[in-house]
Protein backbone atom coordinates (compact mmCIF):
# COMPACT_ATOMS: atom_id res chain seq x y z
CA UNK A 1 0.00 0.00 0.00
CA UNK A 2 1.27 3.19 -0.83
CA UNK A 3 3.62 4.88 1.99
CA UNK A 4 0.34 8.29 2.35
CA UNK A 5 -2.16 5.78 2.59
CA UNK A 6 -0.80 4.35 5.41
CA UNK A 7 0.30 7.12 6.93
CA UNK A 8 -3.15 8.53 7.15
CA UNK A 9 -4.34 5.42 8.43
CA UNK A 10 -2.05 5.39 11.52
CA UNK A 11 -3.43 8.95 12.29
CA UNK A 12 -6.94 8.03 12.01
CA UNK A 13 -6.14 4.84 13.90
CA UNK A 14 -5.80 7.67 16.76
CA UNK A 15 -9.31 8.84 16.91
CA UNK A 16 -11.93 7.61 19.03
CA UNK A 17 -13.13 4.24 18.10
CA UNK A 18 -11.81 3.63 15.05
CA UNK A 19 -9.31 0.62 14.27
CA UNK A 20 -7.44 -0.44 11.51
CA UNK A 21 -10.12 -1.45 9.13
CA UNK A 22 -12.11 1.20 10.01
CA UNK A 23 -9.14 3.77 9.20
CA UNK A 24 -8.62 1.57 5.88
CA UNK A 25 -11.86 2.31 4.57
CA UNK A 26 -12.09 5.76 5.28
CA UNK A 27 -9.22 6.10 3.14
CA UNK A 28 -10.88 4.42 0.17
CA UNK A 29 -13.65 6.57 0.64
CA UNK A 30 -11.41 9.37 0.64
CA UNK A 31 -9.87 8.43 -3.00
CA UNK A 32 -12.79 7.55 -4.30
CA UNK A 33 -14.29 10.98 -3.98
CA UNK A 34 -13.89 13.72 -6.14
CA UNK A 35 -10.32 15.29 -4.98
CA UNK A 36 -12.14 18.55 -3.87
CA UNK A 37 -13.71 16.75 -1.20
CA UNK A 38 -10.16 15.33 0.49
CA UNK A 39 -8.59 19.01 -0.75
CA UNK A 40 -11.81 20.53 1.19
CA UNK A 41 -11.15 17.93 4.63
CA UNK A 42 -7.48 18.87 4.89
CA UNK A 43 -8.73 22.69 5.05
CA UNK A 44 -11.52 22.03 7.43
CA UNK A 45 -8.93 19.83 9.79
CA UNK A 46 -6.17 22.50 9.61
CA UNK A 47 -8.91 25.27 10.39
CA UNK A 48 -10.02 23.73 13.32
CA UNK A 49 -6.80 23.21 15.08
CA UNK A 50 -5.87 26.79 13.46
CA UNK A 51 -8.86 29.07 14.87
CA UNK A 52 -10.35 27.47 17.49
CA UNK A 53 -9.39 28.04 20.99
CA UNK A 54 -10.51 28.02 24.43
CA UNK A 55 -12.42 31.50 25.27
CA UNK A 56 -9.95 33.03 27.85
CA UNK A 57 -13.29 33.87 30.10
CA UNK A 58 -15.61 31.23 30.04
CA UNK A 59 -13.68 28.73 28.00
CA UNK A 60 -15.65 27.51 25.33
CA UNK A 61 -14.32 26.71 22.42
CA UNK A 62 -14.16 29.46 19.85
CA UNK A 63 -12.64 30.66 16.77
CA UNK A 64 -12.97 34.63 18.92
CA UNK A 65 -11.82 35.41 22.82
CA UNK A 66 -14.16 36.56 24.18
CA UNK A 67 -16.54 34.08 22.35
CA UNK A 68 -19.82 34.67 21.13
CA UNK A 69 -21.70 33.57 24.13
CA UNK A 70 -19.61 35.51 26.19
CA UNK A 71 -19.89 38.94 23.69
CA UNK A 72 -23.87 39.04 23.60
CA UNK A 73 -25.31 41.46 25.23
CA UNK A 74 -28.67 40.05 25.25
CA UNK A 75 -27.59 36.91 27.74
CA UNK A 76 -27.96 37.08 30.95
CA UNK A 77 -24.76 38.50 32.59
CA UNK A 78 -26.23 37.77 36.47
CA UNK A 79 -25.89 33.82 36.29
CA UNK A 80 -23.20 31.52 35.01
CA UNK A 81 -23.85 28.08 34.65
CA UNK A 82 -20.66 25.83 35.34
CA UNK A 83 -19.88 22.66 33.19
CA UNK A 84 -17.38 19.95 32.85
CA UNK A 85 -16.77 19.83 28.99
CA UNK A 86 -17.35 22.21 25.90
CA UNK A 87 -19.46 19.53 24.65
CA UNK A 88 -21.72 19.77 28.09
CA UNK A 89 -22.29 23.58 27.28
CA UNK A 90 -23.87 22.60 23.85
CA UNK A 91 -26.14 20.28 25.26
CA UNK A 92 -27.25 23.18 27.83
CA UNK A 93 -27.23 25.22 24.68
CA UNK A 94 -29.67 22.83 22.98
CA UNK A 95 -32.39 22.78 25.46
CA UNK A 96 -33.34 26.26 24.67
CA UNK A 97 -33.60 26.58 28.73
CA UNK A 98 -30.96 28.91 29.72
CA UNK A 99 -29.33 32.27 28.15
CA UNK A 100 -27.19 33.16 31.01
CA UNK A 101 -22.92 32.92 30.60
CA UNK A 102 -20.96 29.46 30.57
CA UNK A 103 -18.05 28.30 32.61
CA UNK A 104 -16.47 25.04 31.44
CA UNK A 105 -14.08 23.54 33.84
CA UNK A 106 -12.65 21.37 31.28
CA UNK A 107 -12.88 18.16 33.89
CA UNK A 108 -14.24 17.70 37.56
CA UNK A 109 -12.13 16.89 40.65
CA UNK A 110 -10.51 13.62 40.01
CA UNK A 111 -7.61 12.59 42.45
CA UNK A 112 -6.61 9.72 40.59
CA UNK A 113 -6.45 11.19 37.07
CA UNK A 114 -4.44 13.80 39.30
CA UNK A 115 -7.14 16.55 38.45
CA UNK A 116 -7.11 18.64 41.35
CA UNK A 117 -8.78 22.41 42.38
CA UNK A 118 -5.85 23.91 39.87
CA UNK A 119 -6.83 21.29 37.17
CA UNK A 120 -10.33 22.16 36.72
CA UNK A 121 -10.20 26.37 36.58
CA UNK A 122 -11.62 26.47 39.50
CA UNK A 123 -9.86 29.46 40.36
CA UNK A 124 -11.13 31.57 36.86
CA UNK A 125 -14.67 31.13 38.04
CA UNK A 126 -14.33 32.57 41.60
CA UNK A 127 -12.55 35.46 39.93
CA UNK A 128 -15.40 36.25 37.86
CA UNK A 129 -17.98 36.73 40.52
CA UNK A 130 -18.12 39.72 40.59
CA UNK A 131 -21.19 41.80 41.53
CA UNK A 132 -23.59 41.58 39.17
CA UNK A 133 -23.39 37.56 39.26
CA UNK A 134 -25.98 36.91 41.29
CA UNK A 135 -26.51 32.73 40.84
CA UNK A 136 -24.26 30.13 40.08
CA UNK A 137 -25.49 26.68 38.23
CA UNK A 138 -23.70 23.52 39.00
CA UNK A 139 -24.45 21.60 36.04
CA UNK A 140 -21.80 19.20 36.63
CA UNK A 141 -22.16 15.27 35.96
CA UNK A 142 -24.23 13.40 38.33
CA UNK A 143 -21.29 10.87 38.73
CA UNK A 144 -18.96 10.48 41.94
CA UNK A 145 -16.47 13.42 40.37
CA UNK A 146 -19.27 15.97 38.99
CA UNK A 147 -20.83 15.93 42.84
CA UNK A 148 -17.22 16.00 44.59
CA UNK A 149 -16.60 19.04 41.77
CA UNK A 150 -19.99 20.77 43.05
CA UNK A 151 -19.52 20.17 46.42
CA UNK A 152 -15.75 22.10 46.62
CA UNK A 153 -17.37 25.02 44.35
CA UNK A 154 -20.17 25.54 46.42
CA UNK A 155 -17.80 25.74 49.20
CA UNK A 156 -15.67 28.64 46.87
CA UNK A 157 -18.74 30.72 45.64
CA UNK A 158 -20.53 30.78 49.25
CA UNK A 159 -17.50 32.14 50.16
CA UNK A 160 -17.86 34.80 47.47
CA UNK A 161 -21.24 35.35 48.91
CA UNK A 162 -23.37 34.34 45.72
CA UNK A 163 -26.16 32.07 45.69
CA UNK A 164 -25.36 28.79 44.15
CA UNK A 165 -27.67 25.84 43.17
CA UNK A 166 -27.44 22.76 41.04
CA UNK A 167 -28.94 21.08 38.22
CA UNK A 168 -32.08 18.26 39.49
CA UNK A 169 -30.98 14.57 39.06
CA UNK A 170 -34.08 12.45 39.21
CA UNK A 171 -36.08 10.57 36.30
CA UNK A 172 -35.36 11.18 32.86
CA UNK A 173 -38.36 12.52 30.60
CA UNK A 174 -39.84 9.20 29.32
CA UNK A 175 -38.33 7.30 31.88
CA UNK A 176 -40.17 3.91 33.51
CA UNK A 177 -39.37 3.66 36.58
CA UNK A 178 -39.19 -0.56 36.55
CA UNK A 179 -35.95 0.44 34.56
CA UNK A 180 -34.65 3.22 36.50
CA UNK A 181 -31.75 2.16 38.74
CA UNK A 182 -31.77 1.98 42.48
CA UNK A 183 -29.31 5.42 42.92
CA UNK A 184 -31.29 7.56 40.56
CA UNK A 185 -34.53 6.47 41.77
CA UNK A 186 -33.68 7.26 45.81
CA UNK A 187 -32.39 11.17 44.17
CA UNK A 188 -35.77 11.26 42.92
CA UNK A 189 -37.61 10.38 45.95
CA UNK A 190 -35.33 12.70 48.17
CA UNK A 191 -35.57 15.79 45.53
CA UNK A 192 -39.81 15.38 45.59
CA UNK A 193 -41.27 19.11 45.34
CA UNK A 194 -44.62 19.86 46.19
CA UNK A 195 -46.68 19.68 43.57
CA UNK A 196 -49.20 23.26 42.69
CA UNK B 1 -20.60 26.24 17.70
CA UNK B 2 -17.55 27.44 16.08
CA UNK B 3 -17.95 27.87 12.18
CA UNK B 4 -14.60 25.88 11.82
CA UNK B 5 -15.80 23.12 13.89
CA UNK B 6 -19.60 22.82 11.88
CA UNK B 7 -17.73 22.92 8.47
CA UNK B 8 -15.29 19.86 9.81
CA UNK B 9 -18.45 18.28 11.10
CA UNK B 10 -20.40 18.62 8.15
CA UNK B 11 -17.19 17.35 5.83
CA UNK B 12 -16.71 14.17 8.52
CA UNK B 13 -20.44 13.06 8.39
CA UNK B 14 -19.73 12.46 4.67
CA UNK B 15 -18.07 9.40 5.10
CA UNK B 16 -19.15 6.27 5.57
CA UNK B 17 -20.50 5.02 8.80
CA UNK B 18 -20.39 8.54 10.31
CA UNK B 19 -23.18 10.56 11.65
CA UNK B 20 -23.47 14.07 13.26
CA UNK B 21 -22.61 12.33 16.66
CA UNK B 22 -19.57 10.52 15.69
CA UNK B 23 -18.40 13.42 13.59
CA UNK B 24 -18.70 15.66 16.93
CA UNK B 25 -16.54 13.78 18.88
CA UNK B 26 -13.93 13.22 16.68
CA UNK B 27 -13.85 16.78 16.00
CA UNK B 28 -13.50 17.13 19.82
CA UNK B 29 -11.08 14.73 19.82
CA UNK B 30 -8.95 16.34 17.55
CA UNK B 31 -8.94 19.84 19.38
CA UNK B 32 -7.98 18.05 22.59
CA UNK B 33 -5.13 16.73 21.21
CA UNK B 34 -1.96 18.32 20.89
CA UNK B 35 -1.91 20.74 17.86
CA UNK B 36 1.02 18.41 16.26
CA UNK B 37 -1.76 15.90 15.77
CA UNK B 38 -4.03 18.18 13.63
CA UNK B 39 -1.63 19.18 11.16
CA UNK B 40 -0.43 16.03 11.27
CA UNK B 41 -3.70 14.69 10.10
CA UNK B 42 -4.92 17.52 7.70
CA UNK B 43 -1.28 17.12 5.60
CA UNK B 44 -1.93 13.18 5.30
CA UNK B 45 -5.67 14.15 3.69
CA UNK B 46 -3.40 16.53 1.48
CA UNK B 47 -0.54 13.76 0.60
CA UNK B 48 -3.18 11.27 0.08
CA UNK B 49 -5.02 13.06 -2.25
CA UNK B 50 -2.22 15.00 -4.25
CA UNK B 51 0.58 11.94 -4.15
CA UNK B 52 -1.87 8.89 -5.02
CA UNK B 53 -3.39 7.99 -8.02
CA UNK B 54 -4.35 4.84 -10.05
CA UNK B 55 -1.09 2.85 -11.45
CA UNK B 56 -2.01 3.24 -15.24
CA UNK B 57 -0.73 -0.30 -16.37
CA UNK B 58 -2.46 -2.34 -13.70
CA UNK B 59 -4.91 0.05 -12.02
CA UNK B 60 -3.39 -0.30 -8.07
CA UNK B 61 -3.00 3.04 -6.18
CA UNK B 62 -0.01 4.23 -5.50
CA UNK B 63 2.36 7.14 -5.39
CA UNK B 64 4.08 5.56 -8.75
CA UNK B 65 3.29 5.04 -11.99
CA UNK B 66 3.88 1.98 -12.60
CA UNK B 67 3.38 0.85 -9.27
CA UNK B 68 5.63 -0.89 -7.19
CA UNK B 69 3.88 -4.04 -7.65
CA UNK B 70 4.27 -3.18 -11.68
CA UNK B 71 7.78 -2.29 -11.36
CA UNK B 72 9.24 -5.09 -9.59
CA UNK B 73 10.83 -7.67 -11.60
CA UNK B 74 10.90 -10.57 -9.08
CA UNK B 75 7.34 -10.85 -9.41
CA UNK B 76 6.06 -13.34 -11.88
CA UNK B 77 5.23 -11.23 -15.31
CA UNK B 78 3.03 -14.35 -16.68
CA UNK B 79 0.34 -14.18 -14.47
CA UNK B 80 -2.26 -11.68 -13.85
CA UNK B 81 -4.74 -11.86 -11.00
CA UNK B 82 -7.67 -9.89 -11.75
CA UNK B 83 -9.97 -7.78 -9.14
CA UNK B 84 -12.54 -5.77 -8.63
CA UNK B 85 -11.42 -3.32 -6.32
CA UNK B 86 -7.91 -2.26 -4.62
CA UNK B 87 -8.98 -3.79 -1.49
CA UNK B 88 -9.29 -6.87 -2.85
CA UNK B 89 -5.52 -6.53 -4.47
CA UNK B 90 -4.74 -5.94 -0.90
CA UNK B 91 -6.62 -9.06 0.95
CA UNK B 92 -4.88 -10.99 -2.29
CA UNK B 93 -1.55 -9.87 -1.58
CA UNK B 94 -2.21 -10.23 2.58
CA UNK B 95 -2.81 -13.88 1.62
CA UNK B 96 1.20 -14.32 0.32
CA UNK B 97 0.00 -16.72 -1.25
CA UNK B 98 0.50 -14.74 -4.63
CA UNK B 99 3.58 -13.80 -6.48
CA UNK B 100 2.30 -12.73 -9.78
CA UNK B 101 0.95 -9.36 -11.32
CA UNK B 102 -2.86 -7.85 -10.59
CA UNK B 103 -5.26 -6.06 -12.72
CA UNK B 104 -7.81 -4.22 -10.59
CA UNK B 105 -11.13 -3.76 -13.13
CA UNK B 106 -12.58 -0.70 -10.76
CA UNK B 107 -15.64 -2.74 -10.51
CA UNK B 108 -17.93 -5.18 -12.01
CA UNK B 109 -20.52 -5.58 -14.31
CA UNK B 110 -23.77 -4.18 -13.35
CA UNK B 111 -26.15 -3.18 -16.34
CA UNK B 112 -28.38 -1.57 -12.79
CA UNK B 113 -25.61 0.73 -11.91
CA UNK B 114 -24.44 1.41 -15.16
CA UNK B 115 -21.31 -0.38 -15.30
CA UNK B 116 -20.87 -2.11 -18.65
CA UNK B 117 -17.37 -3.32 -20.16
CA UNK B 118 -15.92 0.03 -20.76
CA UNK B 119 -16.42 1.26 -17.27
CA UNK B 120 -14.72 -2.02 -15.63
CA UNK B 121 -11.02 -1.61 -17.76
CA UNK B 122 -11.81 -4.63 -19.70
CA UNK B 123 -9.97 -3.75 -22.90
CA UNK B 124 -6.87 -2.22 -20.82
CA UNK B 125 -6.62 -5.68 -19.52
CA UNK B 126 -6.93 -7.52 -22.98
CA UNK B 127 -4.66 -5.14 -24.52
CA UNK B 128 -1.89 -6.12 -21.51
CA UNK B 129 -2.16 -9.93 -22.74
CA UNK B 130 1.24 -10.10 -24.30
CA UNK B 131 2.96 -13.53 -25.32
CA UNK B 132 4.69 -13.15 -22.01
CA UNK B 133 1.32 -13.90 -19.77
CA UNK B 134 0.54 -17.52 -19.87
CA UNK B 135 -2.29 -17.53 -17.41
CA UNK B 136 -5.26 -15.00 -16.00
CA UNK B 137 -6.60 -15.66 -13.04
CA UNK B 138 -9.97 -13.93 -12.40
CA UNK B 139 -10.47 -12.92 -8.73
CA UNK B 140 -14.08 -11.37 -8.84
CA UNK B 141 -16.30 -11.32 -5.76
CA UNK B 142 -18.57 -14.68 -5.60
CA UNK B 143 -21.43 -12.69 -6.26
CA UNK B 144 -24.28 -12.60 -9.25
CA UNK B 145 -22.00 -9.55 -10.92
CA UNK B 146 -18.88 -11.10 -9.98
CA UNK B 147 -19.63 -14.71 -11.63
CA UNK B 148 -21.01 -12.52 -14.71
CA UNK B 149 -17.79 -10.22 -14.70
CA UNK B 150 -15.43 -13.77 -15.03
CA UNK B 151 -17.79 -15.22 -17.55
CA UNK B 152 -17.53 -12.03 -19.78
CA UNK B 153 -13.61 -11.71 -19.19
CA UNK B 154 -13.12 -15.51 -19.65
CA UNK B 155 -14.49 -15.21 -22.93
CA UNK B 156 -12.37 -12.10 -24.52
CA UNK B 157 -9.36 -13.85 -22.84
CA UNK B 158 -9.60 -16.91 -24.52
CA UNK B 159 -10.16 -15.44 -27.69
CA UNK B 160 -6.45 -13.76 -26.85
CA UNK B 161 -5.34 -17.12 -26.78
CA UNK B 162 -4.47 -16.85 -22.80
CA UNK B 163 -5.73 -19.73 -19.91
CA UNK B 164 -8.02 -18.72 -17.66
CA UNK B 165 -8.81 -20.06 -14.15
CA UNK B 166 -11.30 -18.79 -11.35
CA UNK B 167 -10.46 -18.92 -7.33
CA UNK B 168 -11.93 -21.41 -5.83
CA UNK B 169 -15.79 -21.26 -4.10
CA UNK B 170 -16.45 -23.13 -1.09
CA UNK B 171 -16.18 -23.60 2.78
CA UNK B 172 -14.22 -20.95 4.39
CA UNK B 173 -11.83 -21.90 6.72
CA UNK B 174 -12.87 -22.72 10.06
CA UNK B 175 -16.41 -22.98 8.73
CA UNK B 176 -18.92 -25.58 10.21
CA UNK B 177 -20.89 -27.00 7.74
CA UNK B 178 -24.18 -26.72 9.96
CA UNK B 179 -23.78 -22.54 9.72
CA UNK B 180 -22.80 -22.47 5.98
CA UNK B 181 -25.72 -21.17 3.58
CA UNK B 182 -27.59 -23.07 0.72
CA UNK B 183 -25.01 -21.55 -2.50
CA UNK B 184 -21.95 -21.79 -0.85
CA UNK B 185 -22.68 -25.37 0.15
CA UNK B 186 -23.93 -26.76 -3.72
CA UNK B 187 -20.52 -24.99 -4.85
CA UNK B 188 -18.67 -26.66 -2.39
CA UNK B 189 -19.92 -30.07 -3.37
CA UNK B 190 -19.60 -29.25 -7.15
CA UNK B 191 -16.09 -27.84 -7.24
CA UNK B 192 -15.39 -31.10 -4.78
CA UNK B 193 -11.70 -32.55 -5.42
CA UNK B 194 -9.86 -36.28 -5.90
CA UNK B 195 -7.54 -36.16 -2.02
CA UNK B 196 -4.91 -37.10 -3.19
Amino acid sequence: MADAMQRLIGLLRQLPSVGEKTATRLVFHILSSPPDYGHALAQAVADVVERVHPCRRCGNLSETSPCSLCADPRRDQSVICVVEKVQDLLAVENSHEYRGLYHVLGGALSPLEGKGPDQIRATELVDRLGSEVREVILATSASVEGEATALYLKKRIEQAGVRVSRIASGIPVGGELEYIDRGTLALALSGRREMS
